[in-house]
């Protein structure tokens, strides 16, 4: 995602009722902040916000955290969610390679939503389906491990297939174009403005 | 493939110097049918045979072998071969399903190209990468199991990568457009003709 730089971002970020501030605070015990039992869902990259706010809205027995790094770019869903009452939703800025400082054995589900594809070699252990990170995550599943993730890059994709299904992850569902496919979808605003031109989305479930 | 009854097509398969008769007779010797201990490729579903003539002809270290089940096809490679001296080529007419009466632990890789993909549930079992052919695969191959799948149908490829991974095999190489990459390829008759249009071709090689 192109970053702007956005005057008094950091500020309104910090004022939103839906941000977790140190959130390493909560580390094994982020339920407690939904005041339930239910799920927890996490979106690694939640960019400008589309996704997991609709998904919240969609699913309110689920709870759902989003994960973004960047100022200018949390600053839309933050900005979105103003005038909204989602008690189970809840907003994170961080790094992901920090992961495992802020969760540990409590997300049911990861979404990974149009990751950046970092196509050179040397940056492969950026991709948020390397084997770097998929240690990570194995830390921070409760149970049963189930990511989620959809694309347009179709060497990540295929790099993505290989790592989940090299880390012990069985495939339960898989469409190499998923617009064509009748599949439930909530998109995310990248998704909505690619796939008016035509081009594939791809879409892969696992679990372990 | 569509088929066309050709007059004559049985006695002239039978004829030629390249057809295994009675391969159950050789059943866990194949080895001997070509005098030297190179490793044996198999193809179910040969067809018209472009992919494992020029195969063998590409690869004289390796022995070849292509199964096809209708005479109608079958007589094409036969014909191709009338004069040809490829001595690390067999073909042999038989039903897949049959596929462990022939061979018994001796088969190093078997190609898997524009297999019909049976799209009906019911028909499931019918398909070359169904738990039912997996099955019968882990049987015929010697060591490590290597299966090369090609295909331009987008649902028998999903299905494919799902059943082969649940399996127990590991993708060593993917490809969601095949003819965009780099990869060495002999192409078959299908694939040729299916190219020109600009769709897309699938590849996967999987081992366990």
């Amino acid at each position: 995602m192109r970053l702007k730089n956005i005057k008094g971002a950091a500020s309104v970020i910090e004022a939103s009722k839906y941000i977790i501030q140190n959130p390493e605070h909560f580390r094994g015990h982020f339920q407690s902040l939904f005041h339930n039992s239910h799920p927890i869902h996490l979106e690694i990259g939640m960019g400008k916000g589309n996704f997991i706010i609709n998904m919240a809205k969609k699913y309110p027995e689920i709870n759902f955290i989003g994960i973004e790094m960047y100022d200018s770019v949390m600053i839309r869903p933050v900005q979105k969610l103003e005038n909204e009452s989602l008690p189970n939703l809840k907003l994170i800025k961080a790094d992901a390679t920090n992961i495992t400082e802020i969760f540990s054995r409590e997300i049911d589900v990861i979404y990974l939503n149009f990751s950046d594809p970092w196509p050179k070699k040397r940056h492969e252990h950026r991709r948020l389906t390397s084997e770097r990170f998929l240690e990570r995550y194995d830390k921070i599943f409760k149970g049963e491990q189930v990511i989620i993730q959809k694309t347009d890059n179709r060497k990540l994709f295929e790099y993505s297939l290989q790592s989940l299904t090299n880390h012990g992850y069985q495939i339960a569902e898989l469409s190499l174009d998923l617009h064509a496919d009748d599949i439930p979808n909530v998109q995310t605003e990248y998704e909505e403005r690619f796939a008016q031109n035509g081009d594939v989305i791809y879409m892969v479930k696992v679990i372990k």
